[in-house]
C-alpha cells in the first residue's frame, strides 16, 4: 500500500517504549497517515538495518533514549524532513545540525506537562493541609491522630501559590488552581502582566514571589541562569510554614541551603527532583518530617505514555495532510525550555 | 445603633471557635447586617446569661459544639426565626422541634464540601501514580528510587473514576475532575441519567461502578442503608490494583473486609474516616504500604473554617435583606444528607 505522496515514518526510542506510547488505535492511525518503515522501531542508528532505514524516511518519531541526530546520521537521513518527539525535552537527541537542515520539530512537552501539573497541584492541596507529614508518619508504625499544628494556619482557603516559570507545566498549574480559592502569582522573566492576567495570576518579581507565597512551586528550564536559583538568601527569605515544590529539576535548588533550611523547622518541601538524584544516602532530606520526597515520577508514567502518543500522533497526521504542526519547536525557543 | 427592623443575632458553638470561622472583616459584615448580641458566643443553652441572649435574638449563627436546638431550649427564643450553621451537617443540634416551628435552616455544608474533594481529587492523582506508598516508605528509612511497580498500569489517563454518592462533596469532585483526562462515573440512587450528564458523568449501578472503576470514592451519606455499602463481595469485585477513597464515614465500609482485601494485595485504600475511629493499634491497615491513612483532615481546616463563616455571613446578609436563603435545609431533604 505504499504511495509515493505517503510520507515515510520510523520510530527511534529506547526498547520496549513504543508499545507504551502508542495503542494499537493509535498504530492503526500512525499506519493510515503514514507508510510505517518495515524496520519497526530504530534503538541506536548505526547497525546496516538501521541505516537503511534512515535513507528511507521521511519522518520520525521519537521517544526517550533516541540517539543524538548529528550531523553524520542526518547525512544518512537525505529525506527527513520532520521530527515528531513523543516525549517532553528535544535537548537530547535534535543538534545543530537538525536546526541547519530546517528539520520540523515537535515535542510533546505540553502533553508531559499535564501529569507534572497534577502532582503539583495534589501536592500544594495536601501541603496546605499538612496531610504530607501525616502519611509519612503512618509508614513508622504511629497511630498518629491528633489534628496537624495548629499555630500555623493550615488549609486551601485564601492561600497564595506562587508559580516559578510560565512554561507548560507552570501554565497548566495555573490553570487547574483557578478551580481553587487560592491567590495565584507568577514570575517569568519572560512574561508581561497582561499575559500574566490571562494565566489569572498576577506577575510578581521572583524575590517578592518567593518571600510572599505559601508553596512556592518551581516550573523554570534548567539552564546556566536558573542554578540555584533557589539559594540560601532566596530559601531563607521563604514564610514561616511555607512549601517548596519542585518537580522541575534538581539543580534549581542549592540542596545543602535547603537541607540547612528544612533543619530550622520552619520550611516545608516536596521534592520529586533532586540534586543529586537519588540524594545521597545519609541526606537528612530522606527522613525529615516537612520533607515529602518521590523518585522522579511527577513526568509521564504509565497510562499517561500514551498521552504523549496521542499528541504524536496528531503531529504525523498534520503532516501527512501538509498542516502546520500543532507544537513545533525552534532553536530559538529551546533556549527557554526544560 | 439597634434598630427595631434589624435582626439581632448570636453566634452558639463550641469556645474558641468562633475567631477561627470569622475574620474581623466577615465580623463587621454580620455587625452591619444584623444587632450582634452582646453575649458574644454562646457555648450552652442553661445559663442565666445564655437564656437572657435566646429570648432577644432572631437568628442563631451555630457552628460545631452547637447544642441541640431542643423544644425546651426553642421554648426560651420566641422570636428565633433562622439557624445559619457555619458548618456542614446540622443533624447534632437542629431538632424536630426546629422543623415544628418552622425556623428556617441553612448549612454551610457546599462549603464544607470544597476542601473534601480537594483532598479526594489529591489522592486520586497521587493513588493512580502509586505515589502514596513511595511517601510512607520514604518515613521507614528507604532511600527509594525505584520506579513504581510497572505491572499495573499507572498514571492518570484514561482511568475510570467512580463517584459514590451525588453529595455536595460528590458533585464537586466531578466538577474538579471536569479538567483531568478520565473517565467519570457516578452510582446515586437518587440521580437521573440526565443529572448524571450535567454533572459531566455517566450514571451506572453501584455494583457495575464498583467493579469497573479504578478509583472509587465515596461520598454517600451515613444511614442505616448505606451501613456497610462497601461489603466484603463489592470490595473483592474491584479490579485489581484499583483505590478505595473513603472521606464520607467510616460505617460505609465493612473494616474486616477492607483489611481482607487490602491483605490480598490486590486493593489500595485512602482512608480519612474509619470504623472505628480512630483504628485498634494493632489494625494491619495503619502499616499497609497500600494504605494511606489520614485523621479526618479532609474536611474544613484551618483557613477552610472561613470559607464555612464566608457562606454564613451571607445567609445572614440575605435573611437581614429578607431574600431567600442560598443554602437552605429541609427536613425532608436532611434524610439523604450526611
Amino acid at each position: 500500500m505504499t504511495s509515493d505522496n505517503r510520507p515515510r515514518l520510523a520510530l527511534a526510542m529506547q526498547e520496549g517504549l513504543a508499545g507504551r506510547l502508542f495503542d494499537d488505535e493509535q498504530l492503526r492511525r500512525l499506519g493510515r497517515a503514514a507508510d510505517l518503515d518495515p524496520a519497526p522501531v530504530l534503538h541506536e542508528f548505526s547497525s546496516p538495518r538501521a541505516k537503511a532505514s534512515l535513507a528511507r524516511v521521511d519522518i520520525l518519531v521519537t521517544g526517550w533514549g533516541c540517539p543524538p541526530l548529528t550531523a553524520e546520521v542526518l547525512a544518512r537521513a537525505p529525506r527527513l524532513r520532520a521530527v515528531v518527539h513523543a516525549a517532553g525535552s528535544v535537548k537530547h537527541h535534535v543538534t545543530a545540525a537538525c536546526w541547519e537542515r530546517g528539520i520540523a520539530v515537535s515535542s510533546a512537552a505540553a502533553a508531559n506537562a499535564v501529569p507534572v501539573a497534577e502532582y503539583t497541584v495534589a501536592m500544594i492541596v495536601l501541603a496546605n493541609k499538612r496531610v504530607l507529614p501525616l502519611l509519612a508518619r503512618q509508614a513508622s508504625g504511629h497511630a498518629q491522630t491528633d489534628p496537624p499544628d495548629s499555630s500555623v494556619p493550615v488549609g486551601n482557603y485564601r492561600k497564595q501559590i506562587g508559580v516559578v516559570g510560565a512554561s507548560a507545566v507552570g501554565r497548566r498549574v495555573l490553570a487547574l488552581l483557578r478551580n481553587y480559592d487560592v491567590e495565584r502569582v507568577v514570575a517569568d522573566p519572560y512574561l508581561t502582566e497582561a499575559e500574566a492576567g490571562t494565566l489569572g495570576a498576577r506577575l510578581l518579581g521572583l524575590d517578592e514571589l518567593v518571600s510572599t507565597s505559601d508553596v512556592v512551586s518551581l516550573h523554570a528550564p534548567s539552564l546556566p541562569q536558573t542554578r540555584h536559583l533557589m539559594d540560601a538568601r532566596r530559601l531563607s527569605s521563604m514564610r514561616p510554614g511555607a512549601t517548596l515544590i519542585n518537580t522541575a529539576r534538581g539543580e534549581l535548588v542549592d540542596t545543602a541551603a535547603l537541607t540547612a533550611a528544612v533543619g530550622s523547622g520552619q520550611l516545608y518541601a516536596v521534592l520529586d527532583v533532586t540534586d543529586p538524584e537519588p540524594l545521597p544516602a545519609d541526606s537528612p532530606l530522606w527522613n525529615h518530617p516537612h520533607v515529602a520526597l518521590t523518585p522522579h515520577v511527577a513526568g509521564s508514567l504509565g497510562t499517561e505514555l500514551l498521552r504523549m502518543g496521542e499528541l504524536a500522533v496528531g503531529e504525523v497526521e498534520r503532516l501527512a495532510d501538509s498542516r502546520p504542526l500543532n507544537h513545533p519547536v525552534s532553536a530559538r525557543l529551546l533556549e527557554r525550555m526544560a
